[in-house]
């Protein structure tokens, strides 16, 4: 290990803008106003709730534009903050949302921005939460969160320094809160986080056993470095009833001259006390936190302040005896918290379990964005796929000495903007998920704007600059119209395909493409022929205007896909089509695809699925899309709710999911590398059935929509499984893709349950996979998505996913129109995957669950490009370039991925591996592991490395949390990891580690 | 002339907060942004229009409570403006209302403060009208606007110094602009005026015939020093549509940034460049002004600045070759406009009449306001009586080395407040007037809360300090109900009287008191034992809860009070109650009333008036009261315009006034002070007509309300006066209670004048008097009024003056609310009087005129205390005081009046003198006269002289105005006067002279 030099300047990370990120805090804990242990504590928080796109775009909100859907322009608010609490060093406030103040920040001149870093250092103007949005917690897979937090805490690490850091986490918005993003905050070294939704009958019981306050364990394998102290905010995050001075309310300002008729400052501050007073016998410590504010408030800041001040200044007067009020923090609060505990050895309940789902009230569960804008959730999930093959590509390229990160700018800021509470759950306005998709698509195009640079130049054999071998490469691209069977590339006579692969383990991926022909020439790498197969497109094209539907998909299986590794493949097009699709009319019992080991069965007489094969196990399956009618409603009461862009609730007289068709018409394909049966349920439910030669699971392709209304009620379509599994109430569920959680029908392990809304409040969000398990057979069943969903098992041995929804009414939680999405004039088509694993407990099925679950999230990413010039020839190919990349020169074990590989500095990169599995899954994959990174990289020597916390902006050592502990009383302790005094990482499991590595180019 | 010595100091003028008020200015035209000669300088001028009362009262404006009527807090503004202003140093904003800066100054921190004068000092914050309030024009009487100039530029120059001097002035609400404001202007010192309402087709002829700029002459009797520049604003105050960046408005801000999709900057400069290109053809020069705000805007001012920064950018970016575009204020314009007319040898327009009444439609005549909430426009006026009362006993009482000053600060405030285009005119909402009167009954409380004080200190015979001498003090206070014939101590069985004189000449009143018998005893000076008249009281009290009703008035004339002086009654009630009032049942021809010189006659059939005799000339005079039908409507259009509080229309279908009674039932009392007839036309219109024994007119003292509804269609009430006098379709009215202007009815001297509404077209403002004259026979009949009315002449020989509205319909220009006063829950009453007045032109018509608008605008004030204990008996009063007190060694010239004397600083006193005539109206009266002030003030020596300006703000000789005479061609020219070079002070007719005297006491 002589190669390894530690870091210990303090340059190192996010030092473009600003230096010394990592110097020693003069803010932090230390600037808070002093409590006073003989009073009971008041901390106002002024806080304006932000968000990246709702009922505006995220555009709109910040320029304050389009005020008939809503006054909102965050440049000014953040224009107005700053100067309010110039004013007066007393005043406090957070800023939370990173996208935002980034658009700011590049705004503002040096004198602005010098400002705002005394404003931080002084502990006046605290960030808190900090990620590039507040991020939605149930439809969020956990890599795009950390990745949003990495942006967003690089950006103020660059911005603002080690002062900007912060420390809390502030989810006062998302509708739950997961167990999952409990232990990355915790990872990322926060000390706390505050939310004000969580379910209404846990907060009463909560408020009256005095457990609004509790440590949060985040992750059972994880043990203390996951845990969380937790506060729940009281009622909401708005100020209280008649104490928002802001230009969006206007409440009765105070007024302190006694000259005037309005001379109001004791009545009001008794009012306000008489809240106070409300709030405190719910909390254990002489310490409450209020929030000032709500969604854009600040606006106008000082007009706030102003009245602030003048609350506070009465409260000294008339209240001051017993009443201590301060401008304050959530991290003051909590440390304030914190000191009481420790002092007065006071204790918290420890809670495993998460907050899902959220419900306000008896009638209306948010289980209904779990599904919302299915295409939306779809979209986010490739453009974390394409982010991380392309930071990936861009980490290589440097080795070239070109610099394409700025090419995926967007790309990062859009997918931040994307997890968003109201971007991913699809509750924001029509306009609003337009505008998403529009950046969305912009990000694609700029992170492929020099991607076959990228490409061809891992490929060339020689860094010659030849006009020839310039001249050969392709332009290629991402065929995103794939899905809807149009790719103008694969329809070239001639087309090149480079399919990377972002896991950090070599694996083999069936690469699909629609075309219009049956006949083509596929050779790789060596100038190997591949075998094809050419199969009818599924039927999407109806309503497609001005795009030339293709009639077949093209699927040939890329092999051996190297890790962080790419494959070339070139395709002809050969003008003979002879072999058509193999359409068989099978007879009675032929009905079966597959093979013995791996297969399925449809029903003659019904054309639906009857029973699946998988790792030789045959277990009866019934699948069959049904629909539940959304409950229509004026909202205003509980009975009254709505099914909407929030809420999922079946109409009253219609508990039940509906068959949509008890018999499919079928046609059955089969061929030498995937076997498929499709089905016509009805005129907008198609789907079909298919199984890889290669592969142990069976794939759901279906196509939903447009979903025709019935009886005037919303249609909400569930894909249901039902197999003959003795599931004993019980499913499992994934916490934003990584491990399961148990969910029992009709129960909450933390509180009493009352079964209202027996379809609705047994929904989970399914952001990956929902599993169901046989205890007695051992056996193991999982479905497993392409995009969040919401899924239940309403009855042993089944499960469901709803796939799309179609309504009549709005929710009335704001966003003011009806979830009825359209396009061509029609209702929206949703088109989507499930594969189907079927394994045994504690062998095979946890590892085939995670390697699927894997290789959908982060699948090969296949770029084409049409060869259309002479010079684009094979031979022409093969004399410049190779057929084949491998950034990795080994596959990492099964059990581990490199779930982050980015540029860093100039000189070094981000390295996040992760121990994929939970302990107990799997015999040998949930043991810990160590990977050996010396020599990993084939263009890169690492000549450093230094972990950090999970987002990267803070070395590990440096780190120290707020100590809950009631028996060790530490005033602080480290997130302990055993420092690597070589290259080989050990990760237990569900580690992540995060490392900044130096690195020297192995290639020049 | 030895003892004057001239005052040269700069400590002088309101030194008590900031020193330097007369520094030389840094500040003023060279801080203005520079014009560029060769392109179209665009001058915005960032402003907010604060009603010091409207749809709010003043403290919730200034608060910004009660959002729910209007979202206004100007307490934020000023924050804001002050921050946004700081921030960049090219911004400008102009602050116009002093009554919400010294509300706001006052709770300021020195730093602030010193922040303010800076901005000041540098230009970027203009003080611009700077009077208390925005005051109305055709309400208002001369003198309460002078005074509130007098307070809001004192108070300009107590804090900001002389940077904060106004130089401009800012009417761009009033709804219609009167020539003695003009003057008023001028006399101030001020380069200009700027307005936006006056006559629809005044506007349009202007526009077209680029006369949107003016010098408009405002005195004919002061020549070029009452010449006052004024500019028509284009359109409105508003920003132009769509350019309105405020809280309040949210128009589409700019985006710079080319990335963003609402990229629009050069789109909204060409919307803006459209807007310019209009209003540019109706200029002469090459400068425009563009008002940005409007009403209660800039409470979030960065907003609003950082929009108009991103405009003024974009015009230099894509119309820098013909725009230069800047901020500015109306100073910066105006000059602008100077240095073009003087360098381009341009003129203006002369105008020598006035912008009243205003007209916005053909239907939509703003003659209501004239009239509307009548009680508030006579308490308005008693303010201003006590007001002066008050002021010149405060500064008699500083030769006792006491300082009651802070006692009339209150009643200061309210007068500036009532002048407010919202206040006086009625026009407010109910609450905000009954606020006003709330705030008006303060200051009288406030006012004579040390009175009895100061008035036996003037009294005293001599300074001894005696508890008996206390004792025989009473608490002396204003009967301020005895227009409801109520007065507490005037029913107590002993009460001492002190009627002060507040003319500088020495004048009779008959002074008039509730009681409820018949028998006294009235002392006076020297044992006097005076005359005295009891009759029955007019019938008011019907409708009044908890106030006791006197049954009689007690009439007693007070005779020659001294100048500026008070004399002293003691009045014993006797318990034998004989002589009742002298009712007498005349026979027929026996309705003759007064004497052969003066009186009138009633007819007997009728009992109605018949003719009046005044001066030995007897004109048959019919007065009766007639009702206009207001006109309903809904107010989308000029047709359907309903009449309101601002609006007075008369319904379509009723065009024409009606009778309210043909007849009245008449009771005739007769005595030696006055002879009355009482009549009562129906259930709410009575009169009593009275003749005075020693007085020369016939006064009109009537009751009217409530009024009853006709036909669901309001009801307004007028006074016709029927003679036979030949008025050639012509009549004079006051302007602002000074000079008359010339009316001709269904005519318009400046503008082709279509008449769509005959009756309220023809309707002009009556502050003081409405004056007929028959050339023929030389003579003048004037009707006098105690305050501000719409009155007119339709016909030849009459004259109306409207008394009371109550309507049906709200006029739809913003206040909301249906102008129906109410009072112990019906219709209110209002109680008034008017004078007719009979004279030869160029004889004594004038002069007698002159007289009583006079004695009622400052008749003598009777202060009543109930002399309840033994002490307070005759003997022990006239031991320790003197019955009389003179404040002027001698009266002043009947043609002039010592319009302002009131404390300035600790040896200084504030002197004002007004030539009450114009020129030919008097043969004598109308002559300039010279005043020799040597020994004036009896208890002061007057030691230096100095002249200022009208509000006593400035040096006179220091003051340079522009000038706008296309001959002369000065750069800046003084308003001249001859300086004394003793005490006698020159007066040409209507001149107002202004002095800063040194004073020494003359008593210890």
């Amino acid at each position: 290990m002589n190669s390894i030099i530690y870091f210990y300047g303090l340059f190192f990370i996010g030092s473009f803008v600003y230096s010394k990120p990592f110097d020693k805090a003069t803010c932090g804990y230390d600037s808070c106003h002093p409590v006073d242990p003989n009073k009971l504590n008041v901390h106002l928080v002024p806080h304006s709730h932000d968000d990246v796109g709702w009922l505006k775009t995220v555009d709109q909100y910040f320029y304050g534009r389009n005020i008939s859907y809503q006054r909102a322009g965050v440049q000014y608010i953040i224009d107005s903050v700053v100067h309010a609490l110039e004013e007066d060093p007393k005043r406090r406030f957070i800023q939370v949302e990173t996208a935002f103040f980034w658009q700011w920040w590049k705004k503002q001149d040096e004198e602005t921005r010098s400002t705002v870093r005394h404003l931080v250092n002084s502990g006046q103007l605290e960030i808190i939460g900090g990620a590039w949005s507040m991020n939605d917690e149930a439809a969020v897979n956990y890599q795009s969160v950390i990745d949003q937090f990495t942006l967003g805490l690089r950006t103020i690490n660059d911005t603002l320094g080690e002062c900007g850091r912060p420390k809390i986490g502030w989810q006062i918005d998302p509708f739950g809160h997961t167990r999952e993003m409990a232990s990355i905050f915790a990872q990322l070294g926060y000390d706390g986080v505050l939310f004000a939704r969580l379910d209404y009958r846990d907060v009463n019981e909560r408020q009256k056993g005095l457990n609004t306050e509790l440590i949060w364990k985040g992750n059972p394998d994880l043990g203390e470095t996951s845990d969380l102290f937790t506060s729940l905010i009281y009622r909401f995050y708005d100020a209280p009833a008649t104490f928002c001075w802001d230009v969006l309310c206007g409440d009765e300002p105070i007024v302190e001259d006694e000259e005037s008729p309005a001379y109001n400052v004791e009545r009001r501050v008794n009012q306000f006390h008489d809240y106070i007073l409300k709030q405190k016998v719910n909390y254990k410590t002489p310490n409450i936190l209020i929030t000032m504010g709500g969604d854009f408030t600040y606006q106008a800041a000082p007009m706030y302040y102003k009245n602030l001040d003048k609350l506070i200044k009465g409260f000294k007067r008339f209240k001051g005896d017993t009443i201590n009020m301060i401008y304050s923090t959530p991290s003051c609060y909590i440390k304030a918290v914190n000191d009481y505990a420790r002092s007065h050895n006071l204790d918290f309940e420890r809670k495993t379990d998460d907050f899902i789902p959220y419900a306000s009230d008896q009638h209306t569960y948010w289980t209904g964005y779990y599904t919302s804008r299915p295409n939306s959730k779809r979209f986010e999930r490739q453009g974390n796929n394409l982010l991380q093959v392309t930071k990936q590509l861009v980490a290589f390229e440097k080795t070239n000495k070109k610099d394409f990160n700025g090419d995926i700018t967007k790309l990062k800021e859009i997918m931040g903007i994307m997890q968003h509470h109201d971007a991913i759950t699809g509750t924001e306005k029509q306009h609003v998920a337009d505008d998403y998709v529009r950046l969305l698509t912009e990000a694609f195009k700029q992170a492929e704007n020099n991607i076959d640079e990228i490409i061809y130049d891992l490929l060339q054999k020689d860094f010659s600059i030849n006009k020839e071998k310039d001249n050969t490469k392709v332009h290629l691209q991402t065929c995103l119209l794939s899905n809807i069977t149009h790719c103008e590339a694969s329809n070239s006579k001639r087309f090149s395909i480079a399919v990377y692969n972002p896991l950090s383990r070599s694996v083999s991926h069936y690469v699909r493409l629609p075309v219009n022909s049956t006949k083509f020439e596929i050779t790789g790498s060596g100038g190997e022929l591949l075998d094809y197969q050419v199969l009818p497109s599924i039927d999407t094209f109806k309503y497609v205007q001005g795009i030339k539907p293709s009639l077949y998909d093209l699927v040939f299986y890329a092999k051996d896909l190297p890790p962080f590794g790419l494959k070339y493949y070139h395709v002809e097009r050969l003008s003979v089509n002879v072999n058509k699709p193999n359409l068989i009319q099978p007879e009675s019992g032929k009905y079966r695809l597959g093979d013995a080991e791996s297969g399925f069965a449809i029903n003659p007489s019904t054309g639906l699925l009857n029973s699946v094969t998988l790792n030789g196990e045959t277990v009866p399956v019934k699948q069959q899309f049904m629909f539940y009618r959304g409950a229509n409603g004026t909202n205003e009461n509980a009975e009254k709710r709505a099914s909407g862009a929030y809420i999922f609730r079946p109409a009253k007289d219609f508990p039940n999911a509906e068959l949509i068709g008890d018999k499919a018409e079928v046609k059955v394909y089969t061929g030498d590398l995937v076997d498929e049966v499709h089905e016509k349920i009805n005129d907008w439910v198609k789907q079909i059935i298919r199984i890889y030669k290669e592969e142990n699971y069976i794939e759901f392709d279906w196509l939903v929509g447009p979903i025709e209304y019935r009886d005037k009620l919303g249609v909400e379509v569930v894909s249901r499984f039902i197999t003959d599994l003795n599931s004993d109430n019980t499913f499992y569920t994934d916490t934003n893709g990584r491990g399961l959680i148990k969910r029992v029908r009709d129960y909450r392990p933390t509180f009493n349950y009352t079964n209202e809304e027996p379809v609705s409040g047994n929904y989970y969000p399914i952001t990956s996979r929902i599993v169901l398990k046989d205890k007695e057979r051992n056996l193991e069943l999982a479905v497993l998505n392409d995009r969040a969903q919401g899924g239940s098992s309403l009855h042993n041995g089944e499960l469901e996913l709803m796939v799309h929804r179609r309504l009549i009414n709005d929710d009335k939680f704001g966003v003011a129109e009806v979830l009825d999405e359209k396009e061509f004039g029609r209702g929206v088509t949703v088109r989507g995957q499930h594969q189907l694993v079927l394994g045994t407990s504690g062998k095979n099925a946890a590892a085939q669950q995670h390697d699927i679950a894997q290789r959908k999230l982060l699948a090969p990413w296949v770029f084409v490009g049409a060869a259309s010039s002479q010079d684009h020839s094979l031979e022409n190919f093969e004399k410049y370039f190779k057929f084949e990349f491998a950034g990795l020169t080994r596959s990492l074990p099964e059990n581990v991925q490199i779930l982050t590989l980015e540029t860093w500095e100039d000189n070094s990169l981000l390295l996040r591996l992760e121990h994929l599995f939970e302990s107990n899954e799997d015999p040998k994959l949930s043991e810990p592991v160590t990977v050996d990174l010396e020599g990993i990289l084939s263009l890169y020597k690492i000549t450093s490395i230094r972990e950090t916390t999970l987002a990267g902006n803070q070395w590990l050592e440096e780190n120290r949390r707020l100590d809950w502990n009631s028996k060790t009383r530490h005033s602080g302790r480290t997130l302990i990891n055993n420092l690597p005094d070589d290259l080989k990482i050990t990760l237990s499991p569900q580690q992540i580690r995060t490392f900044i590595i130096g690195v020297e180019s192995n290639t020049i």
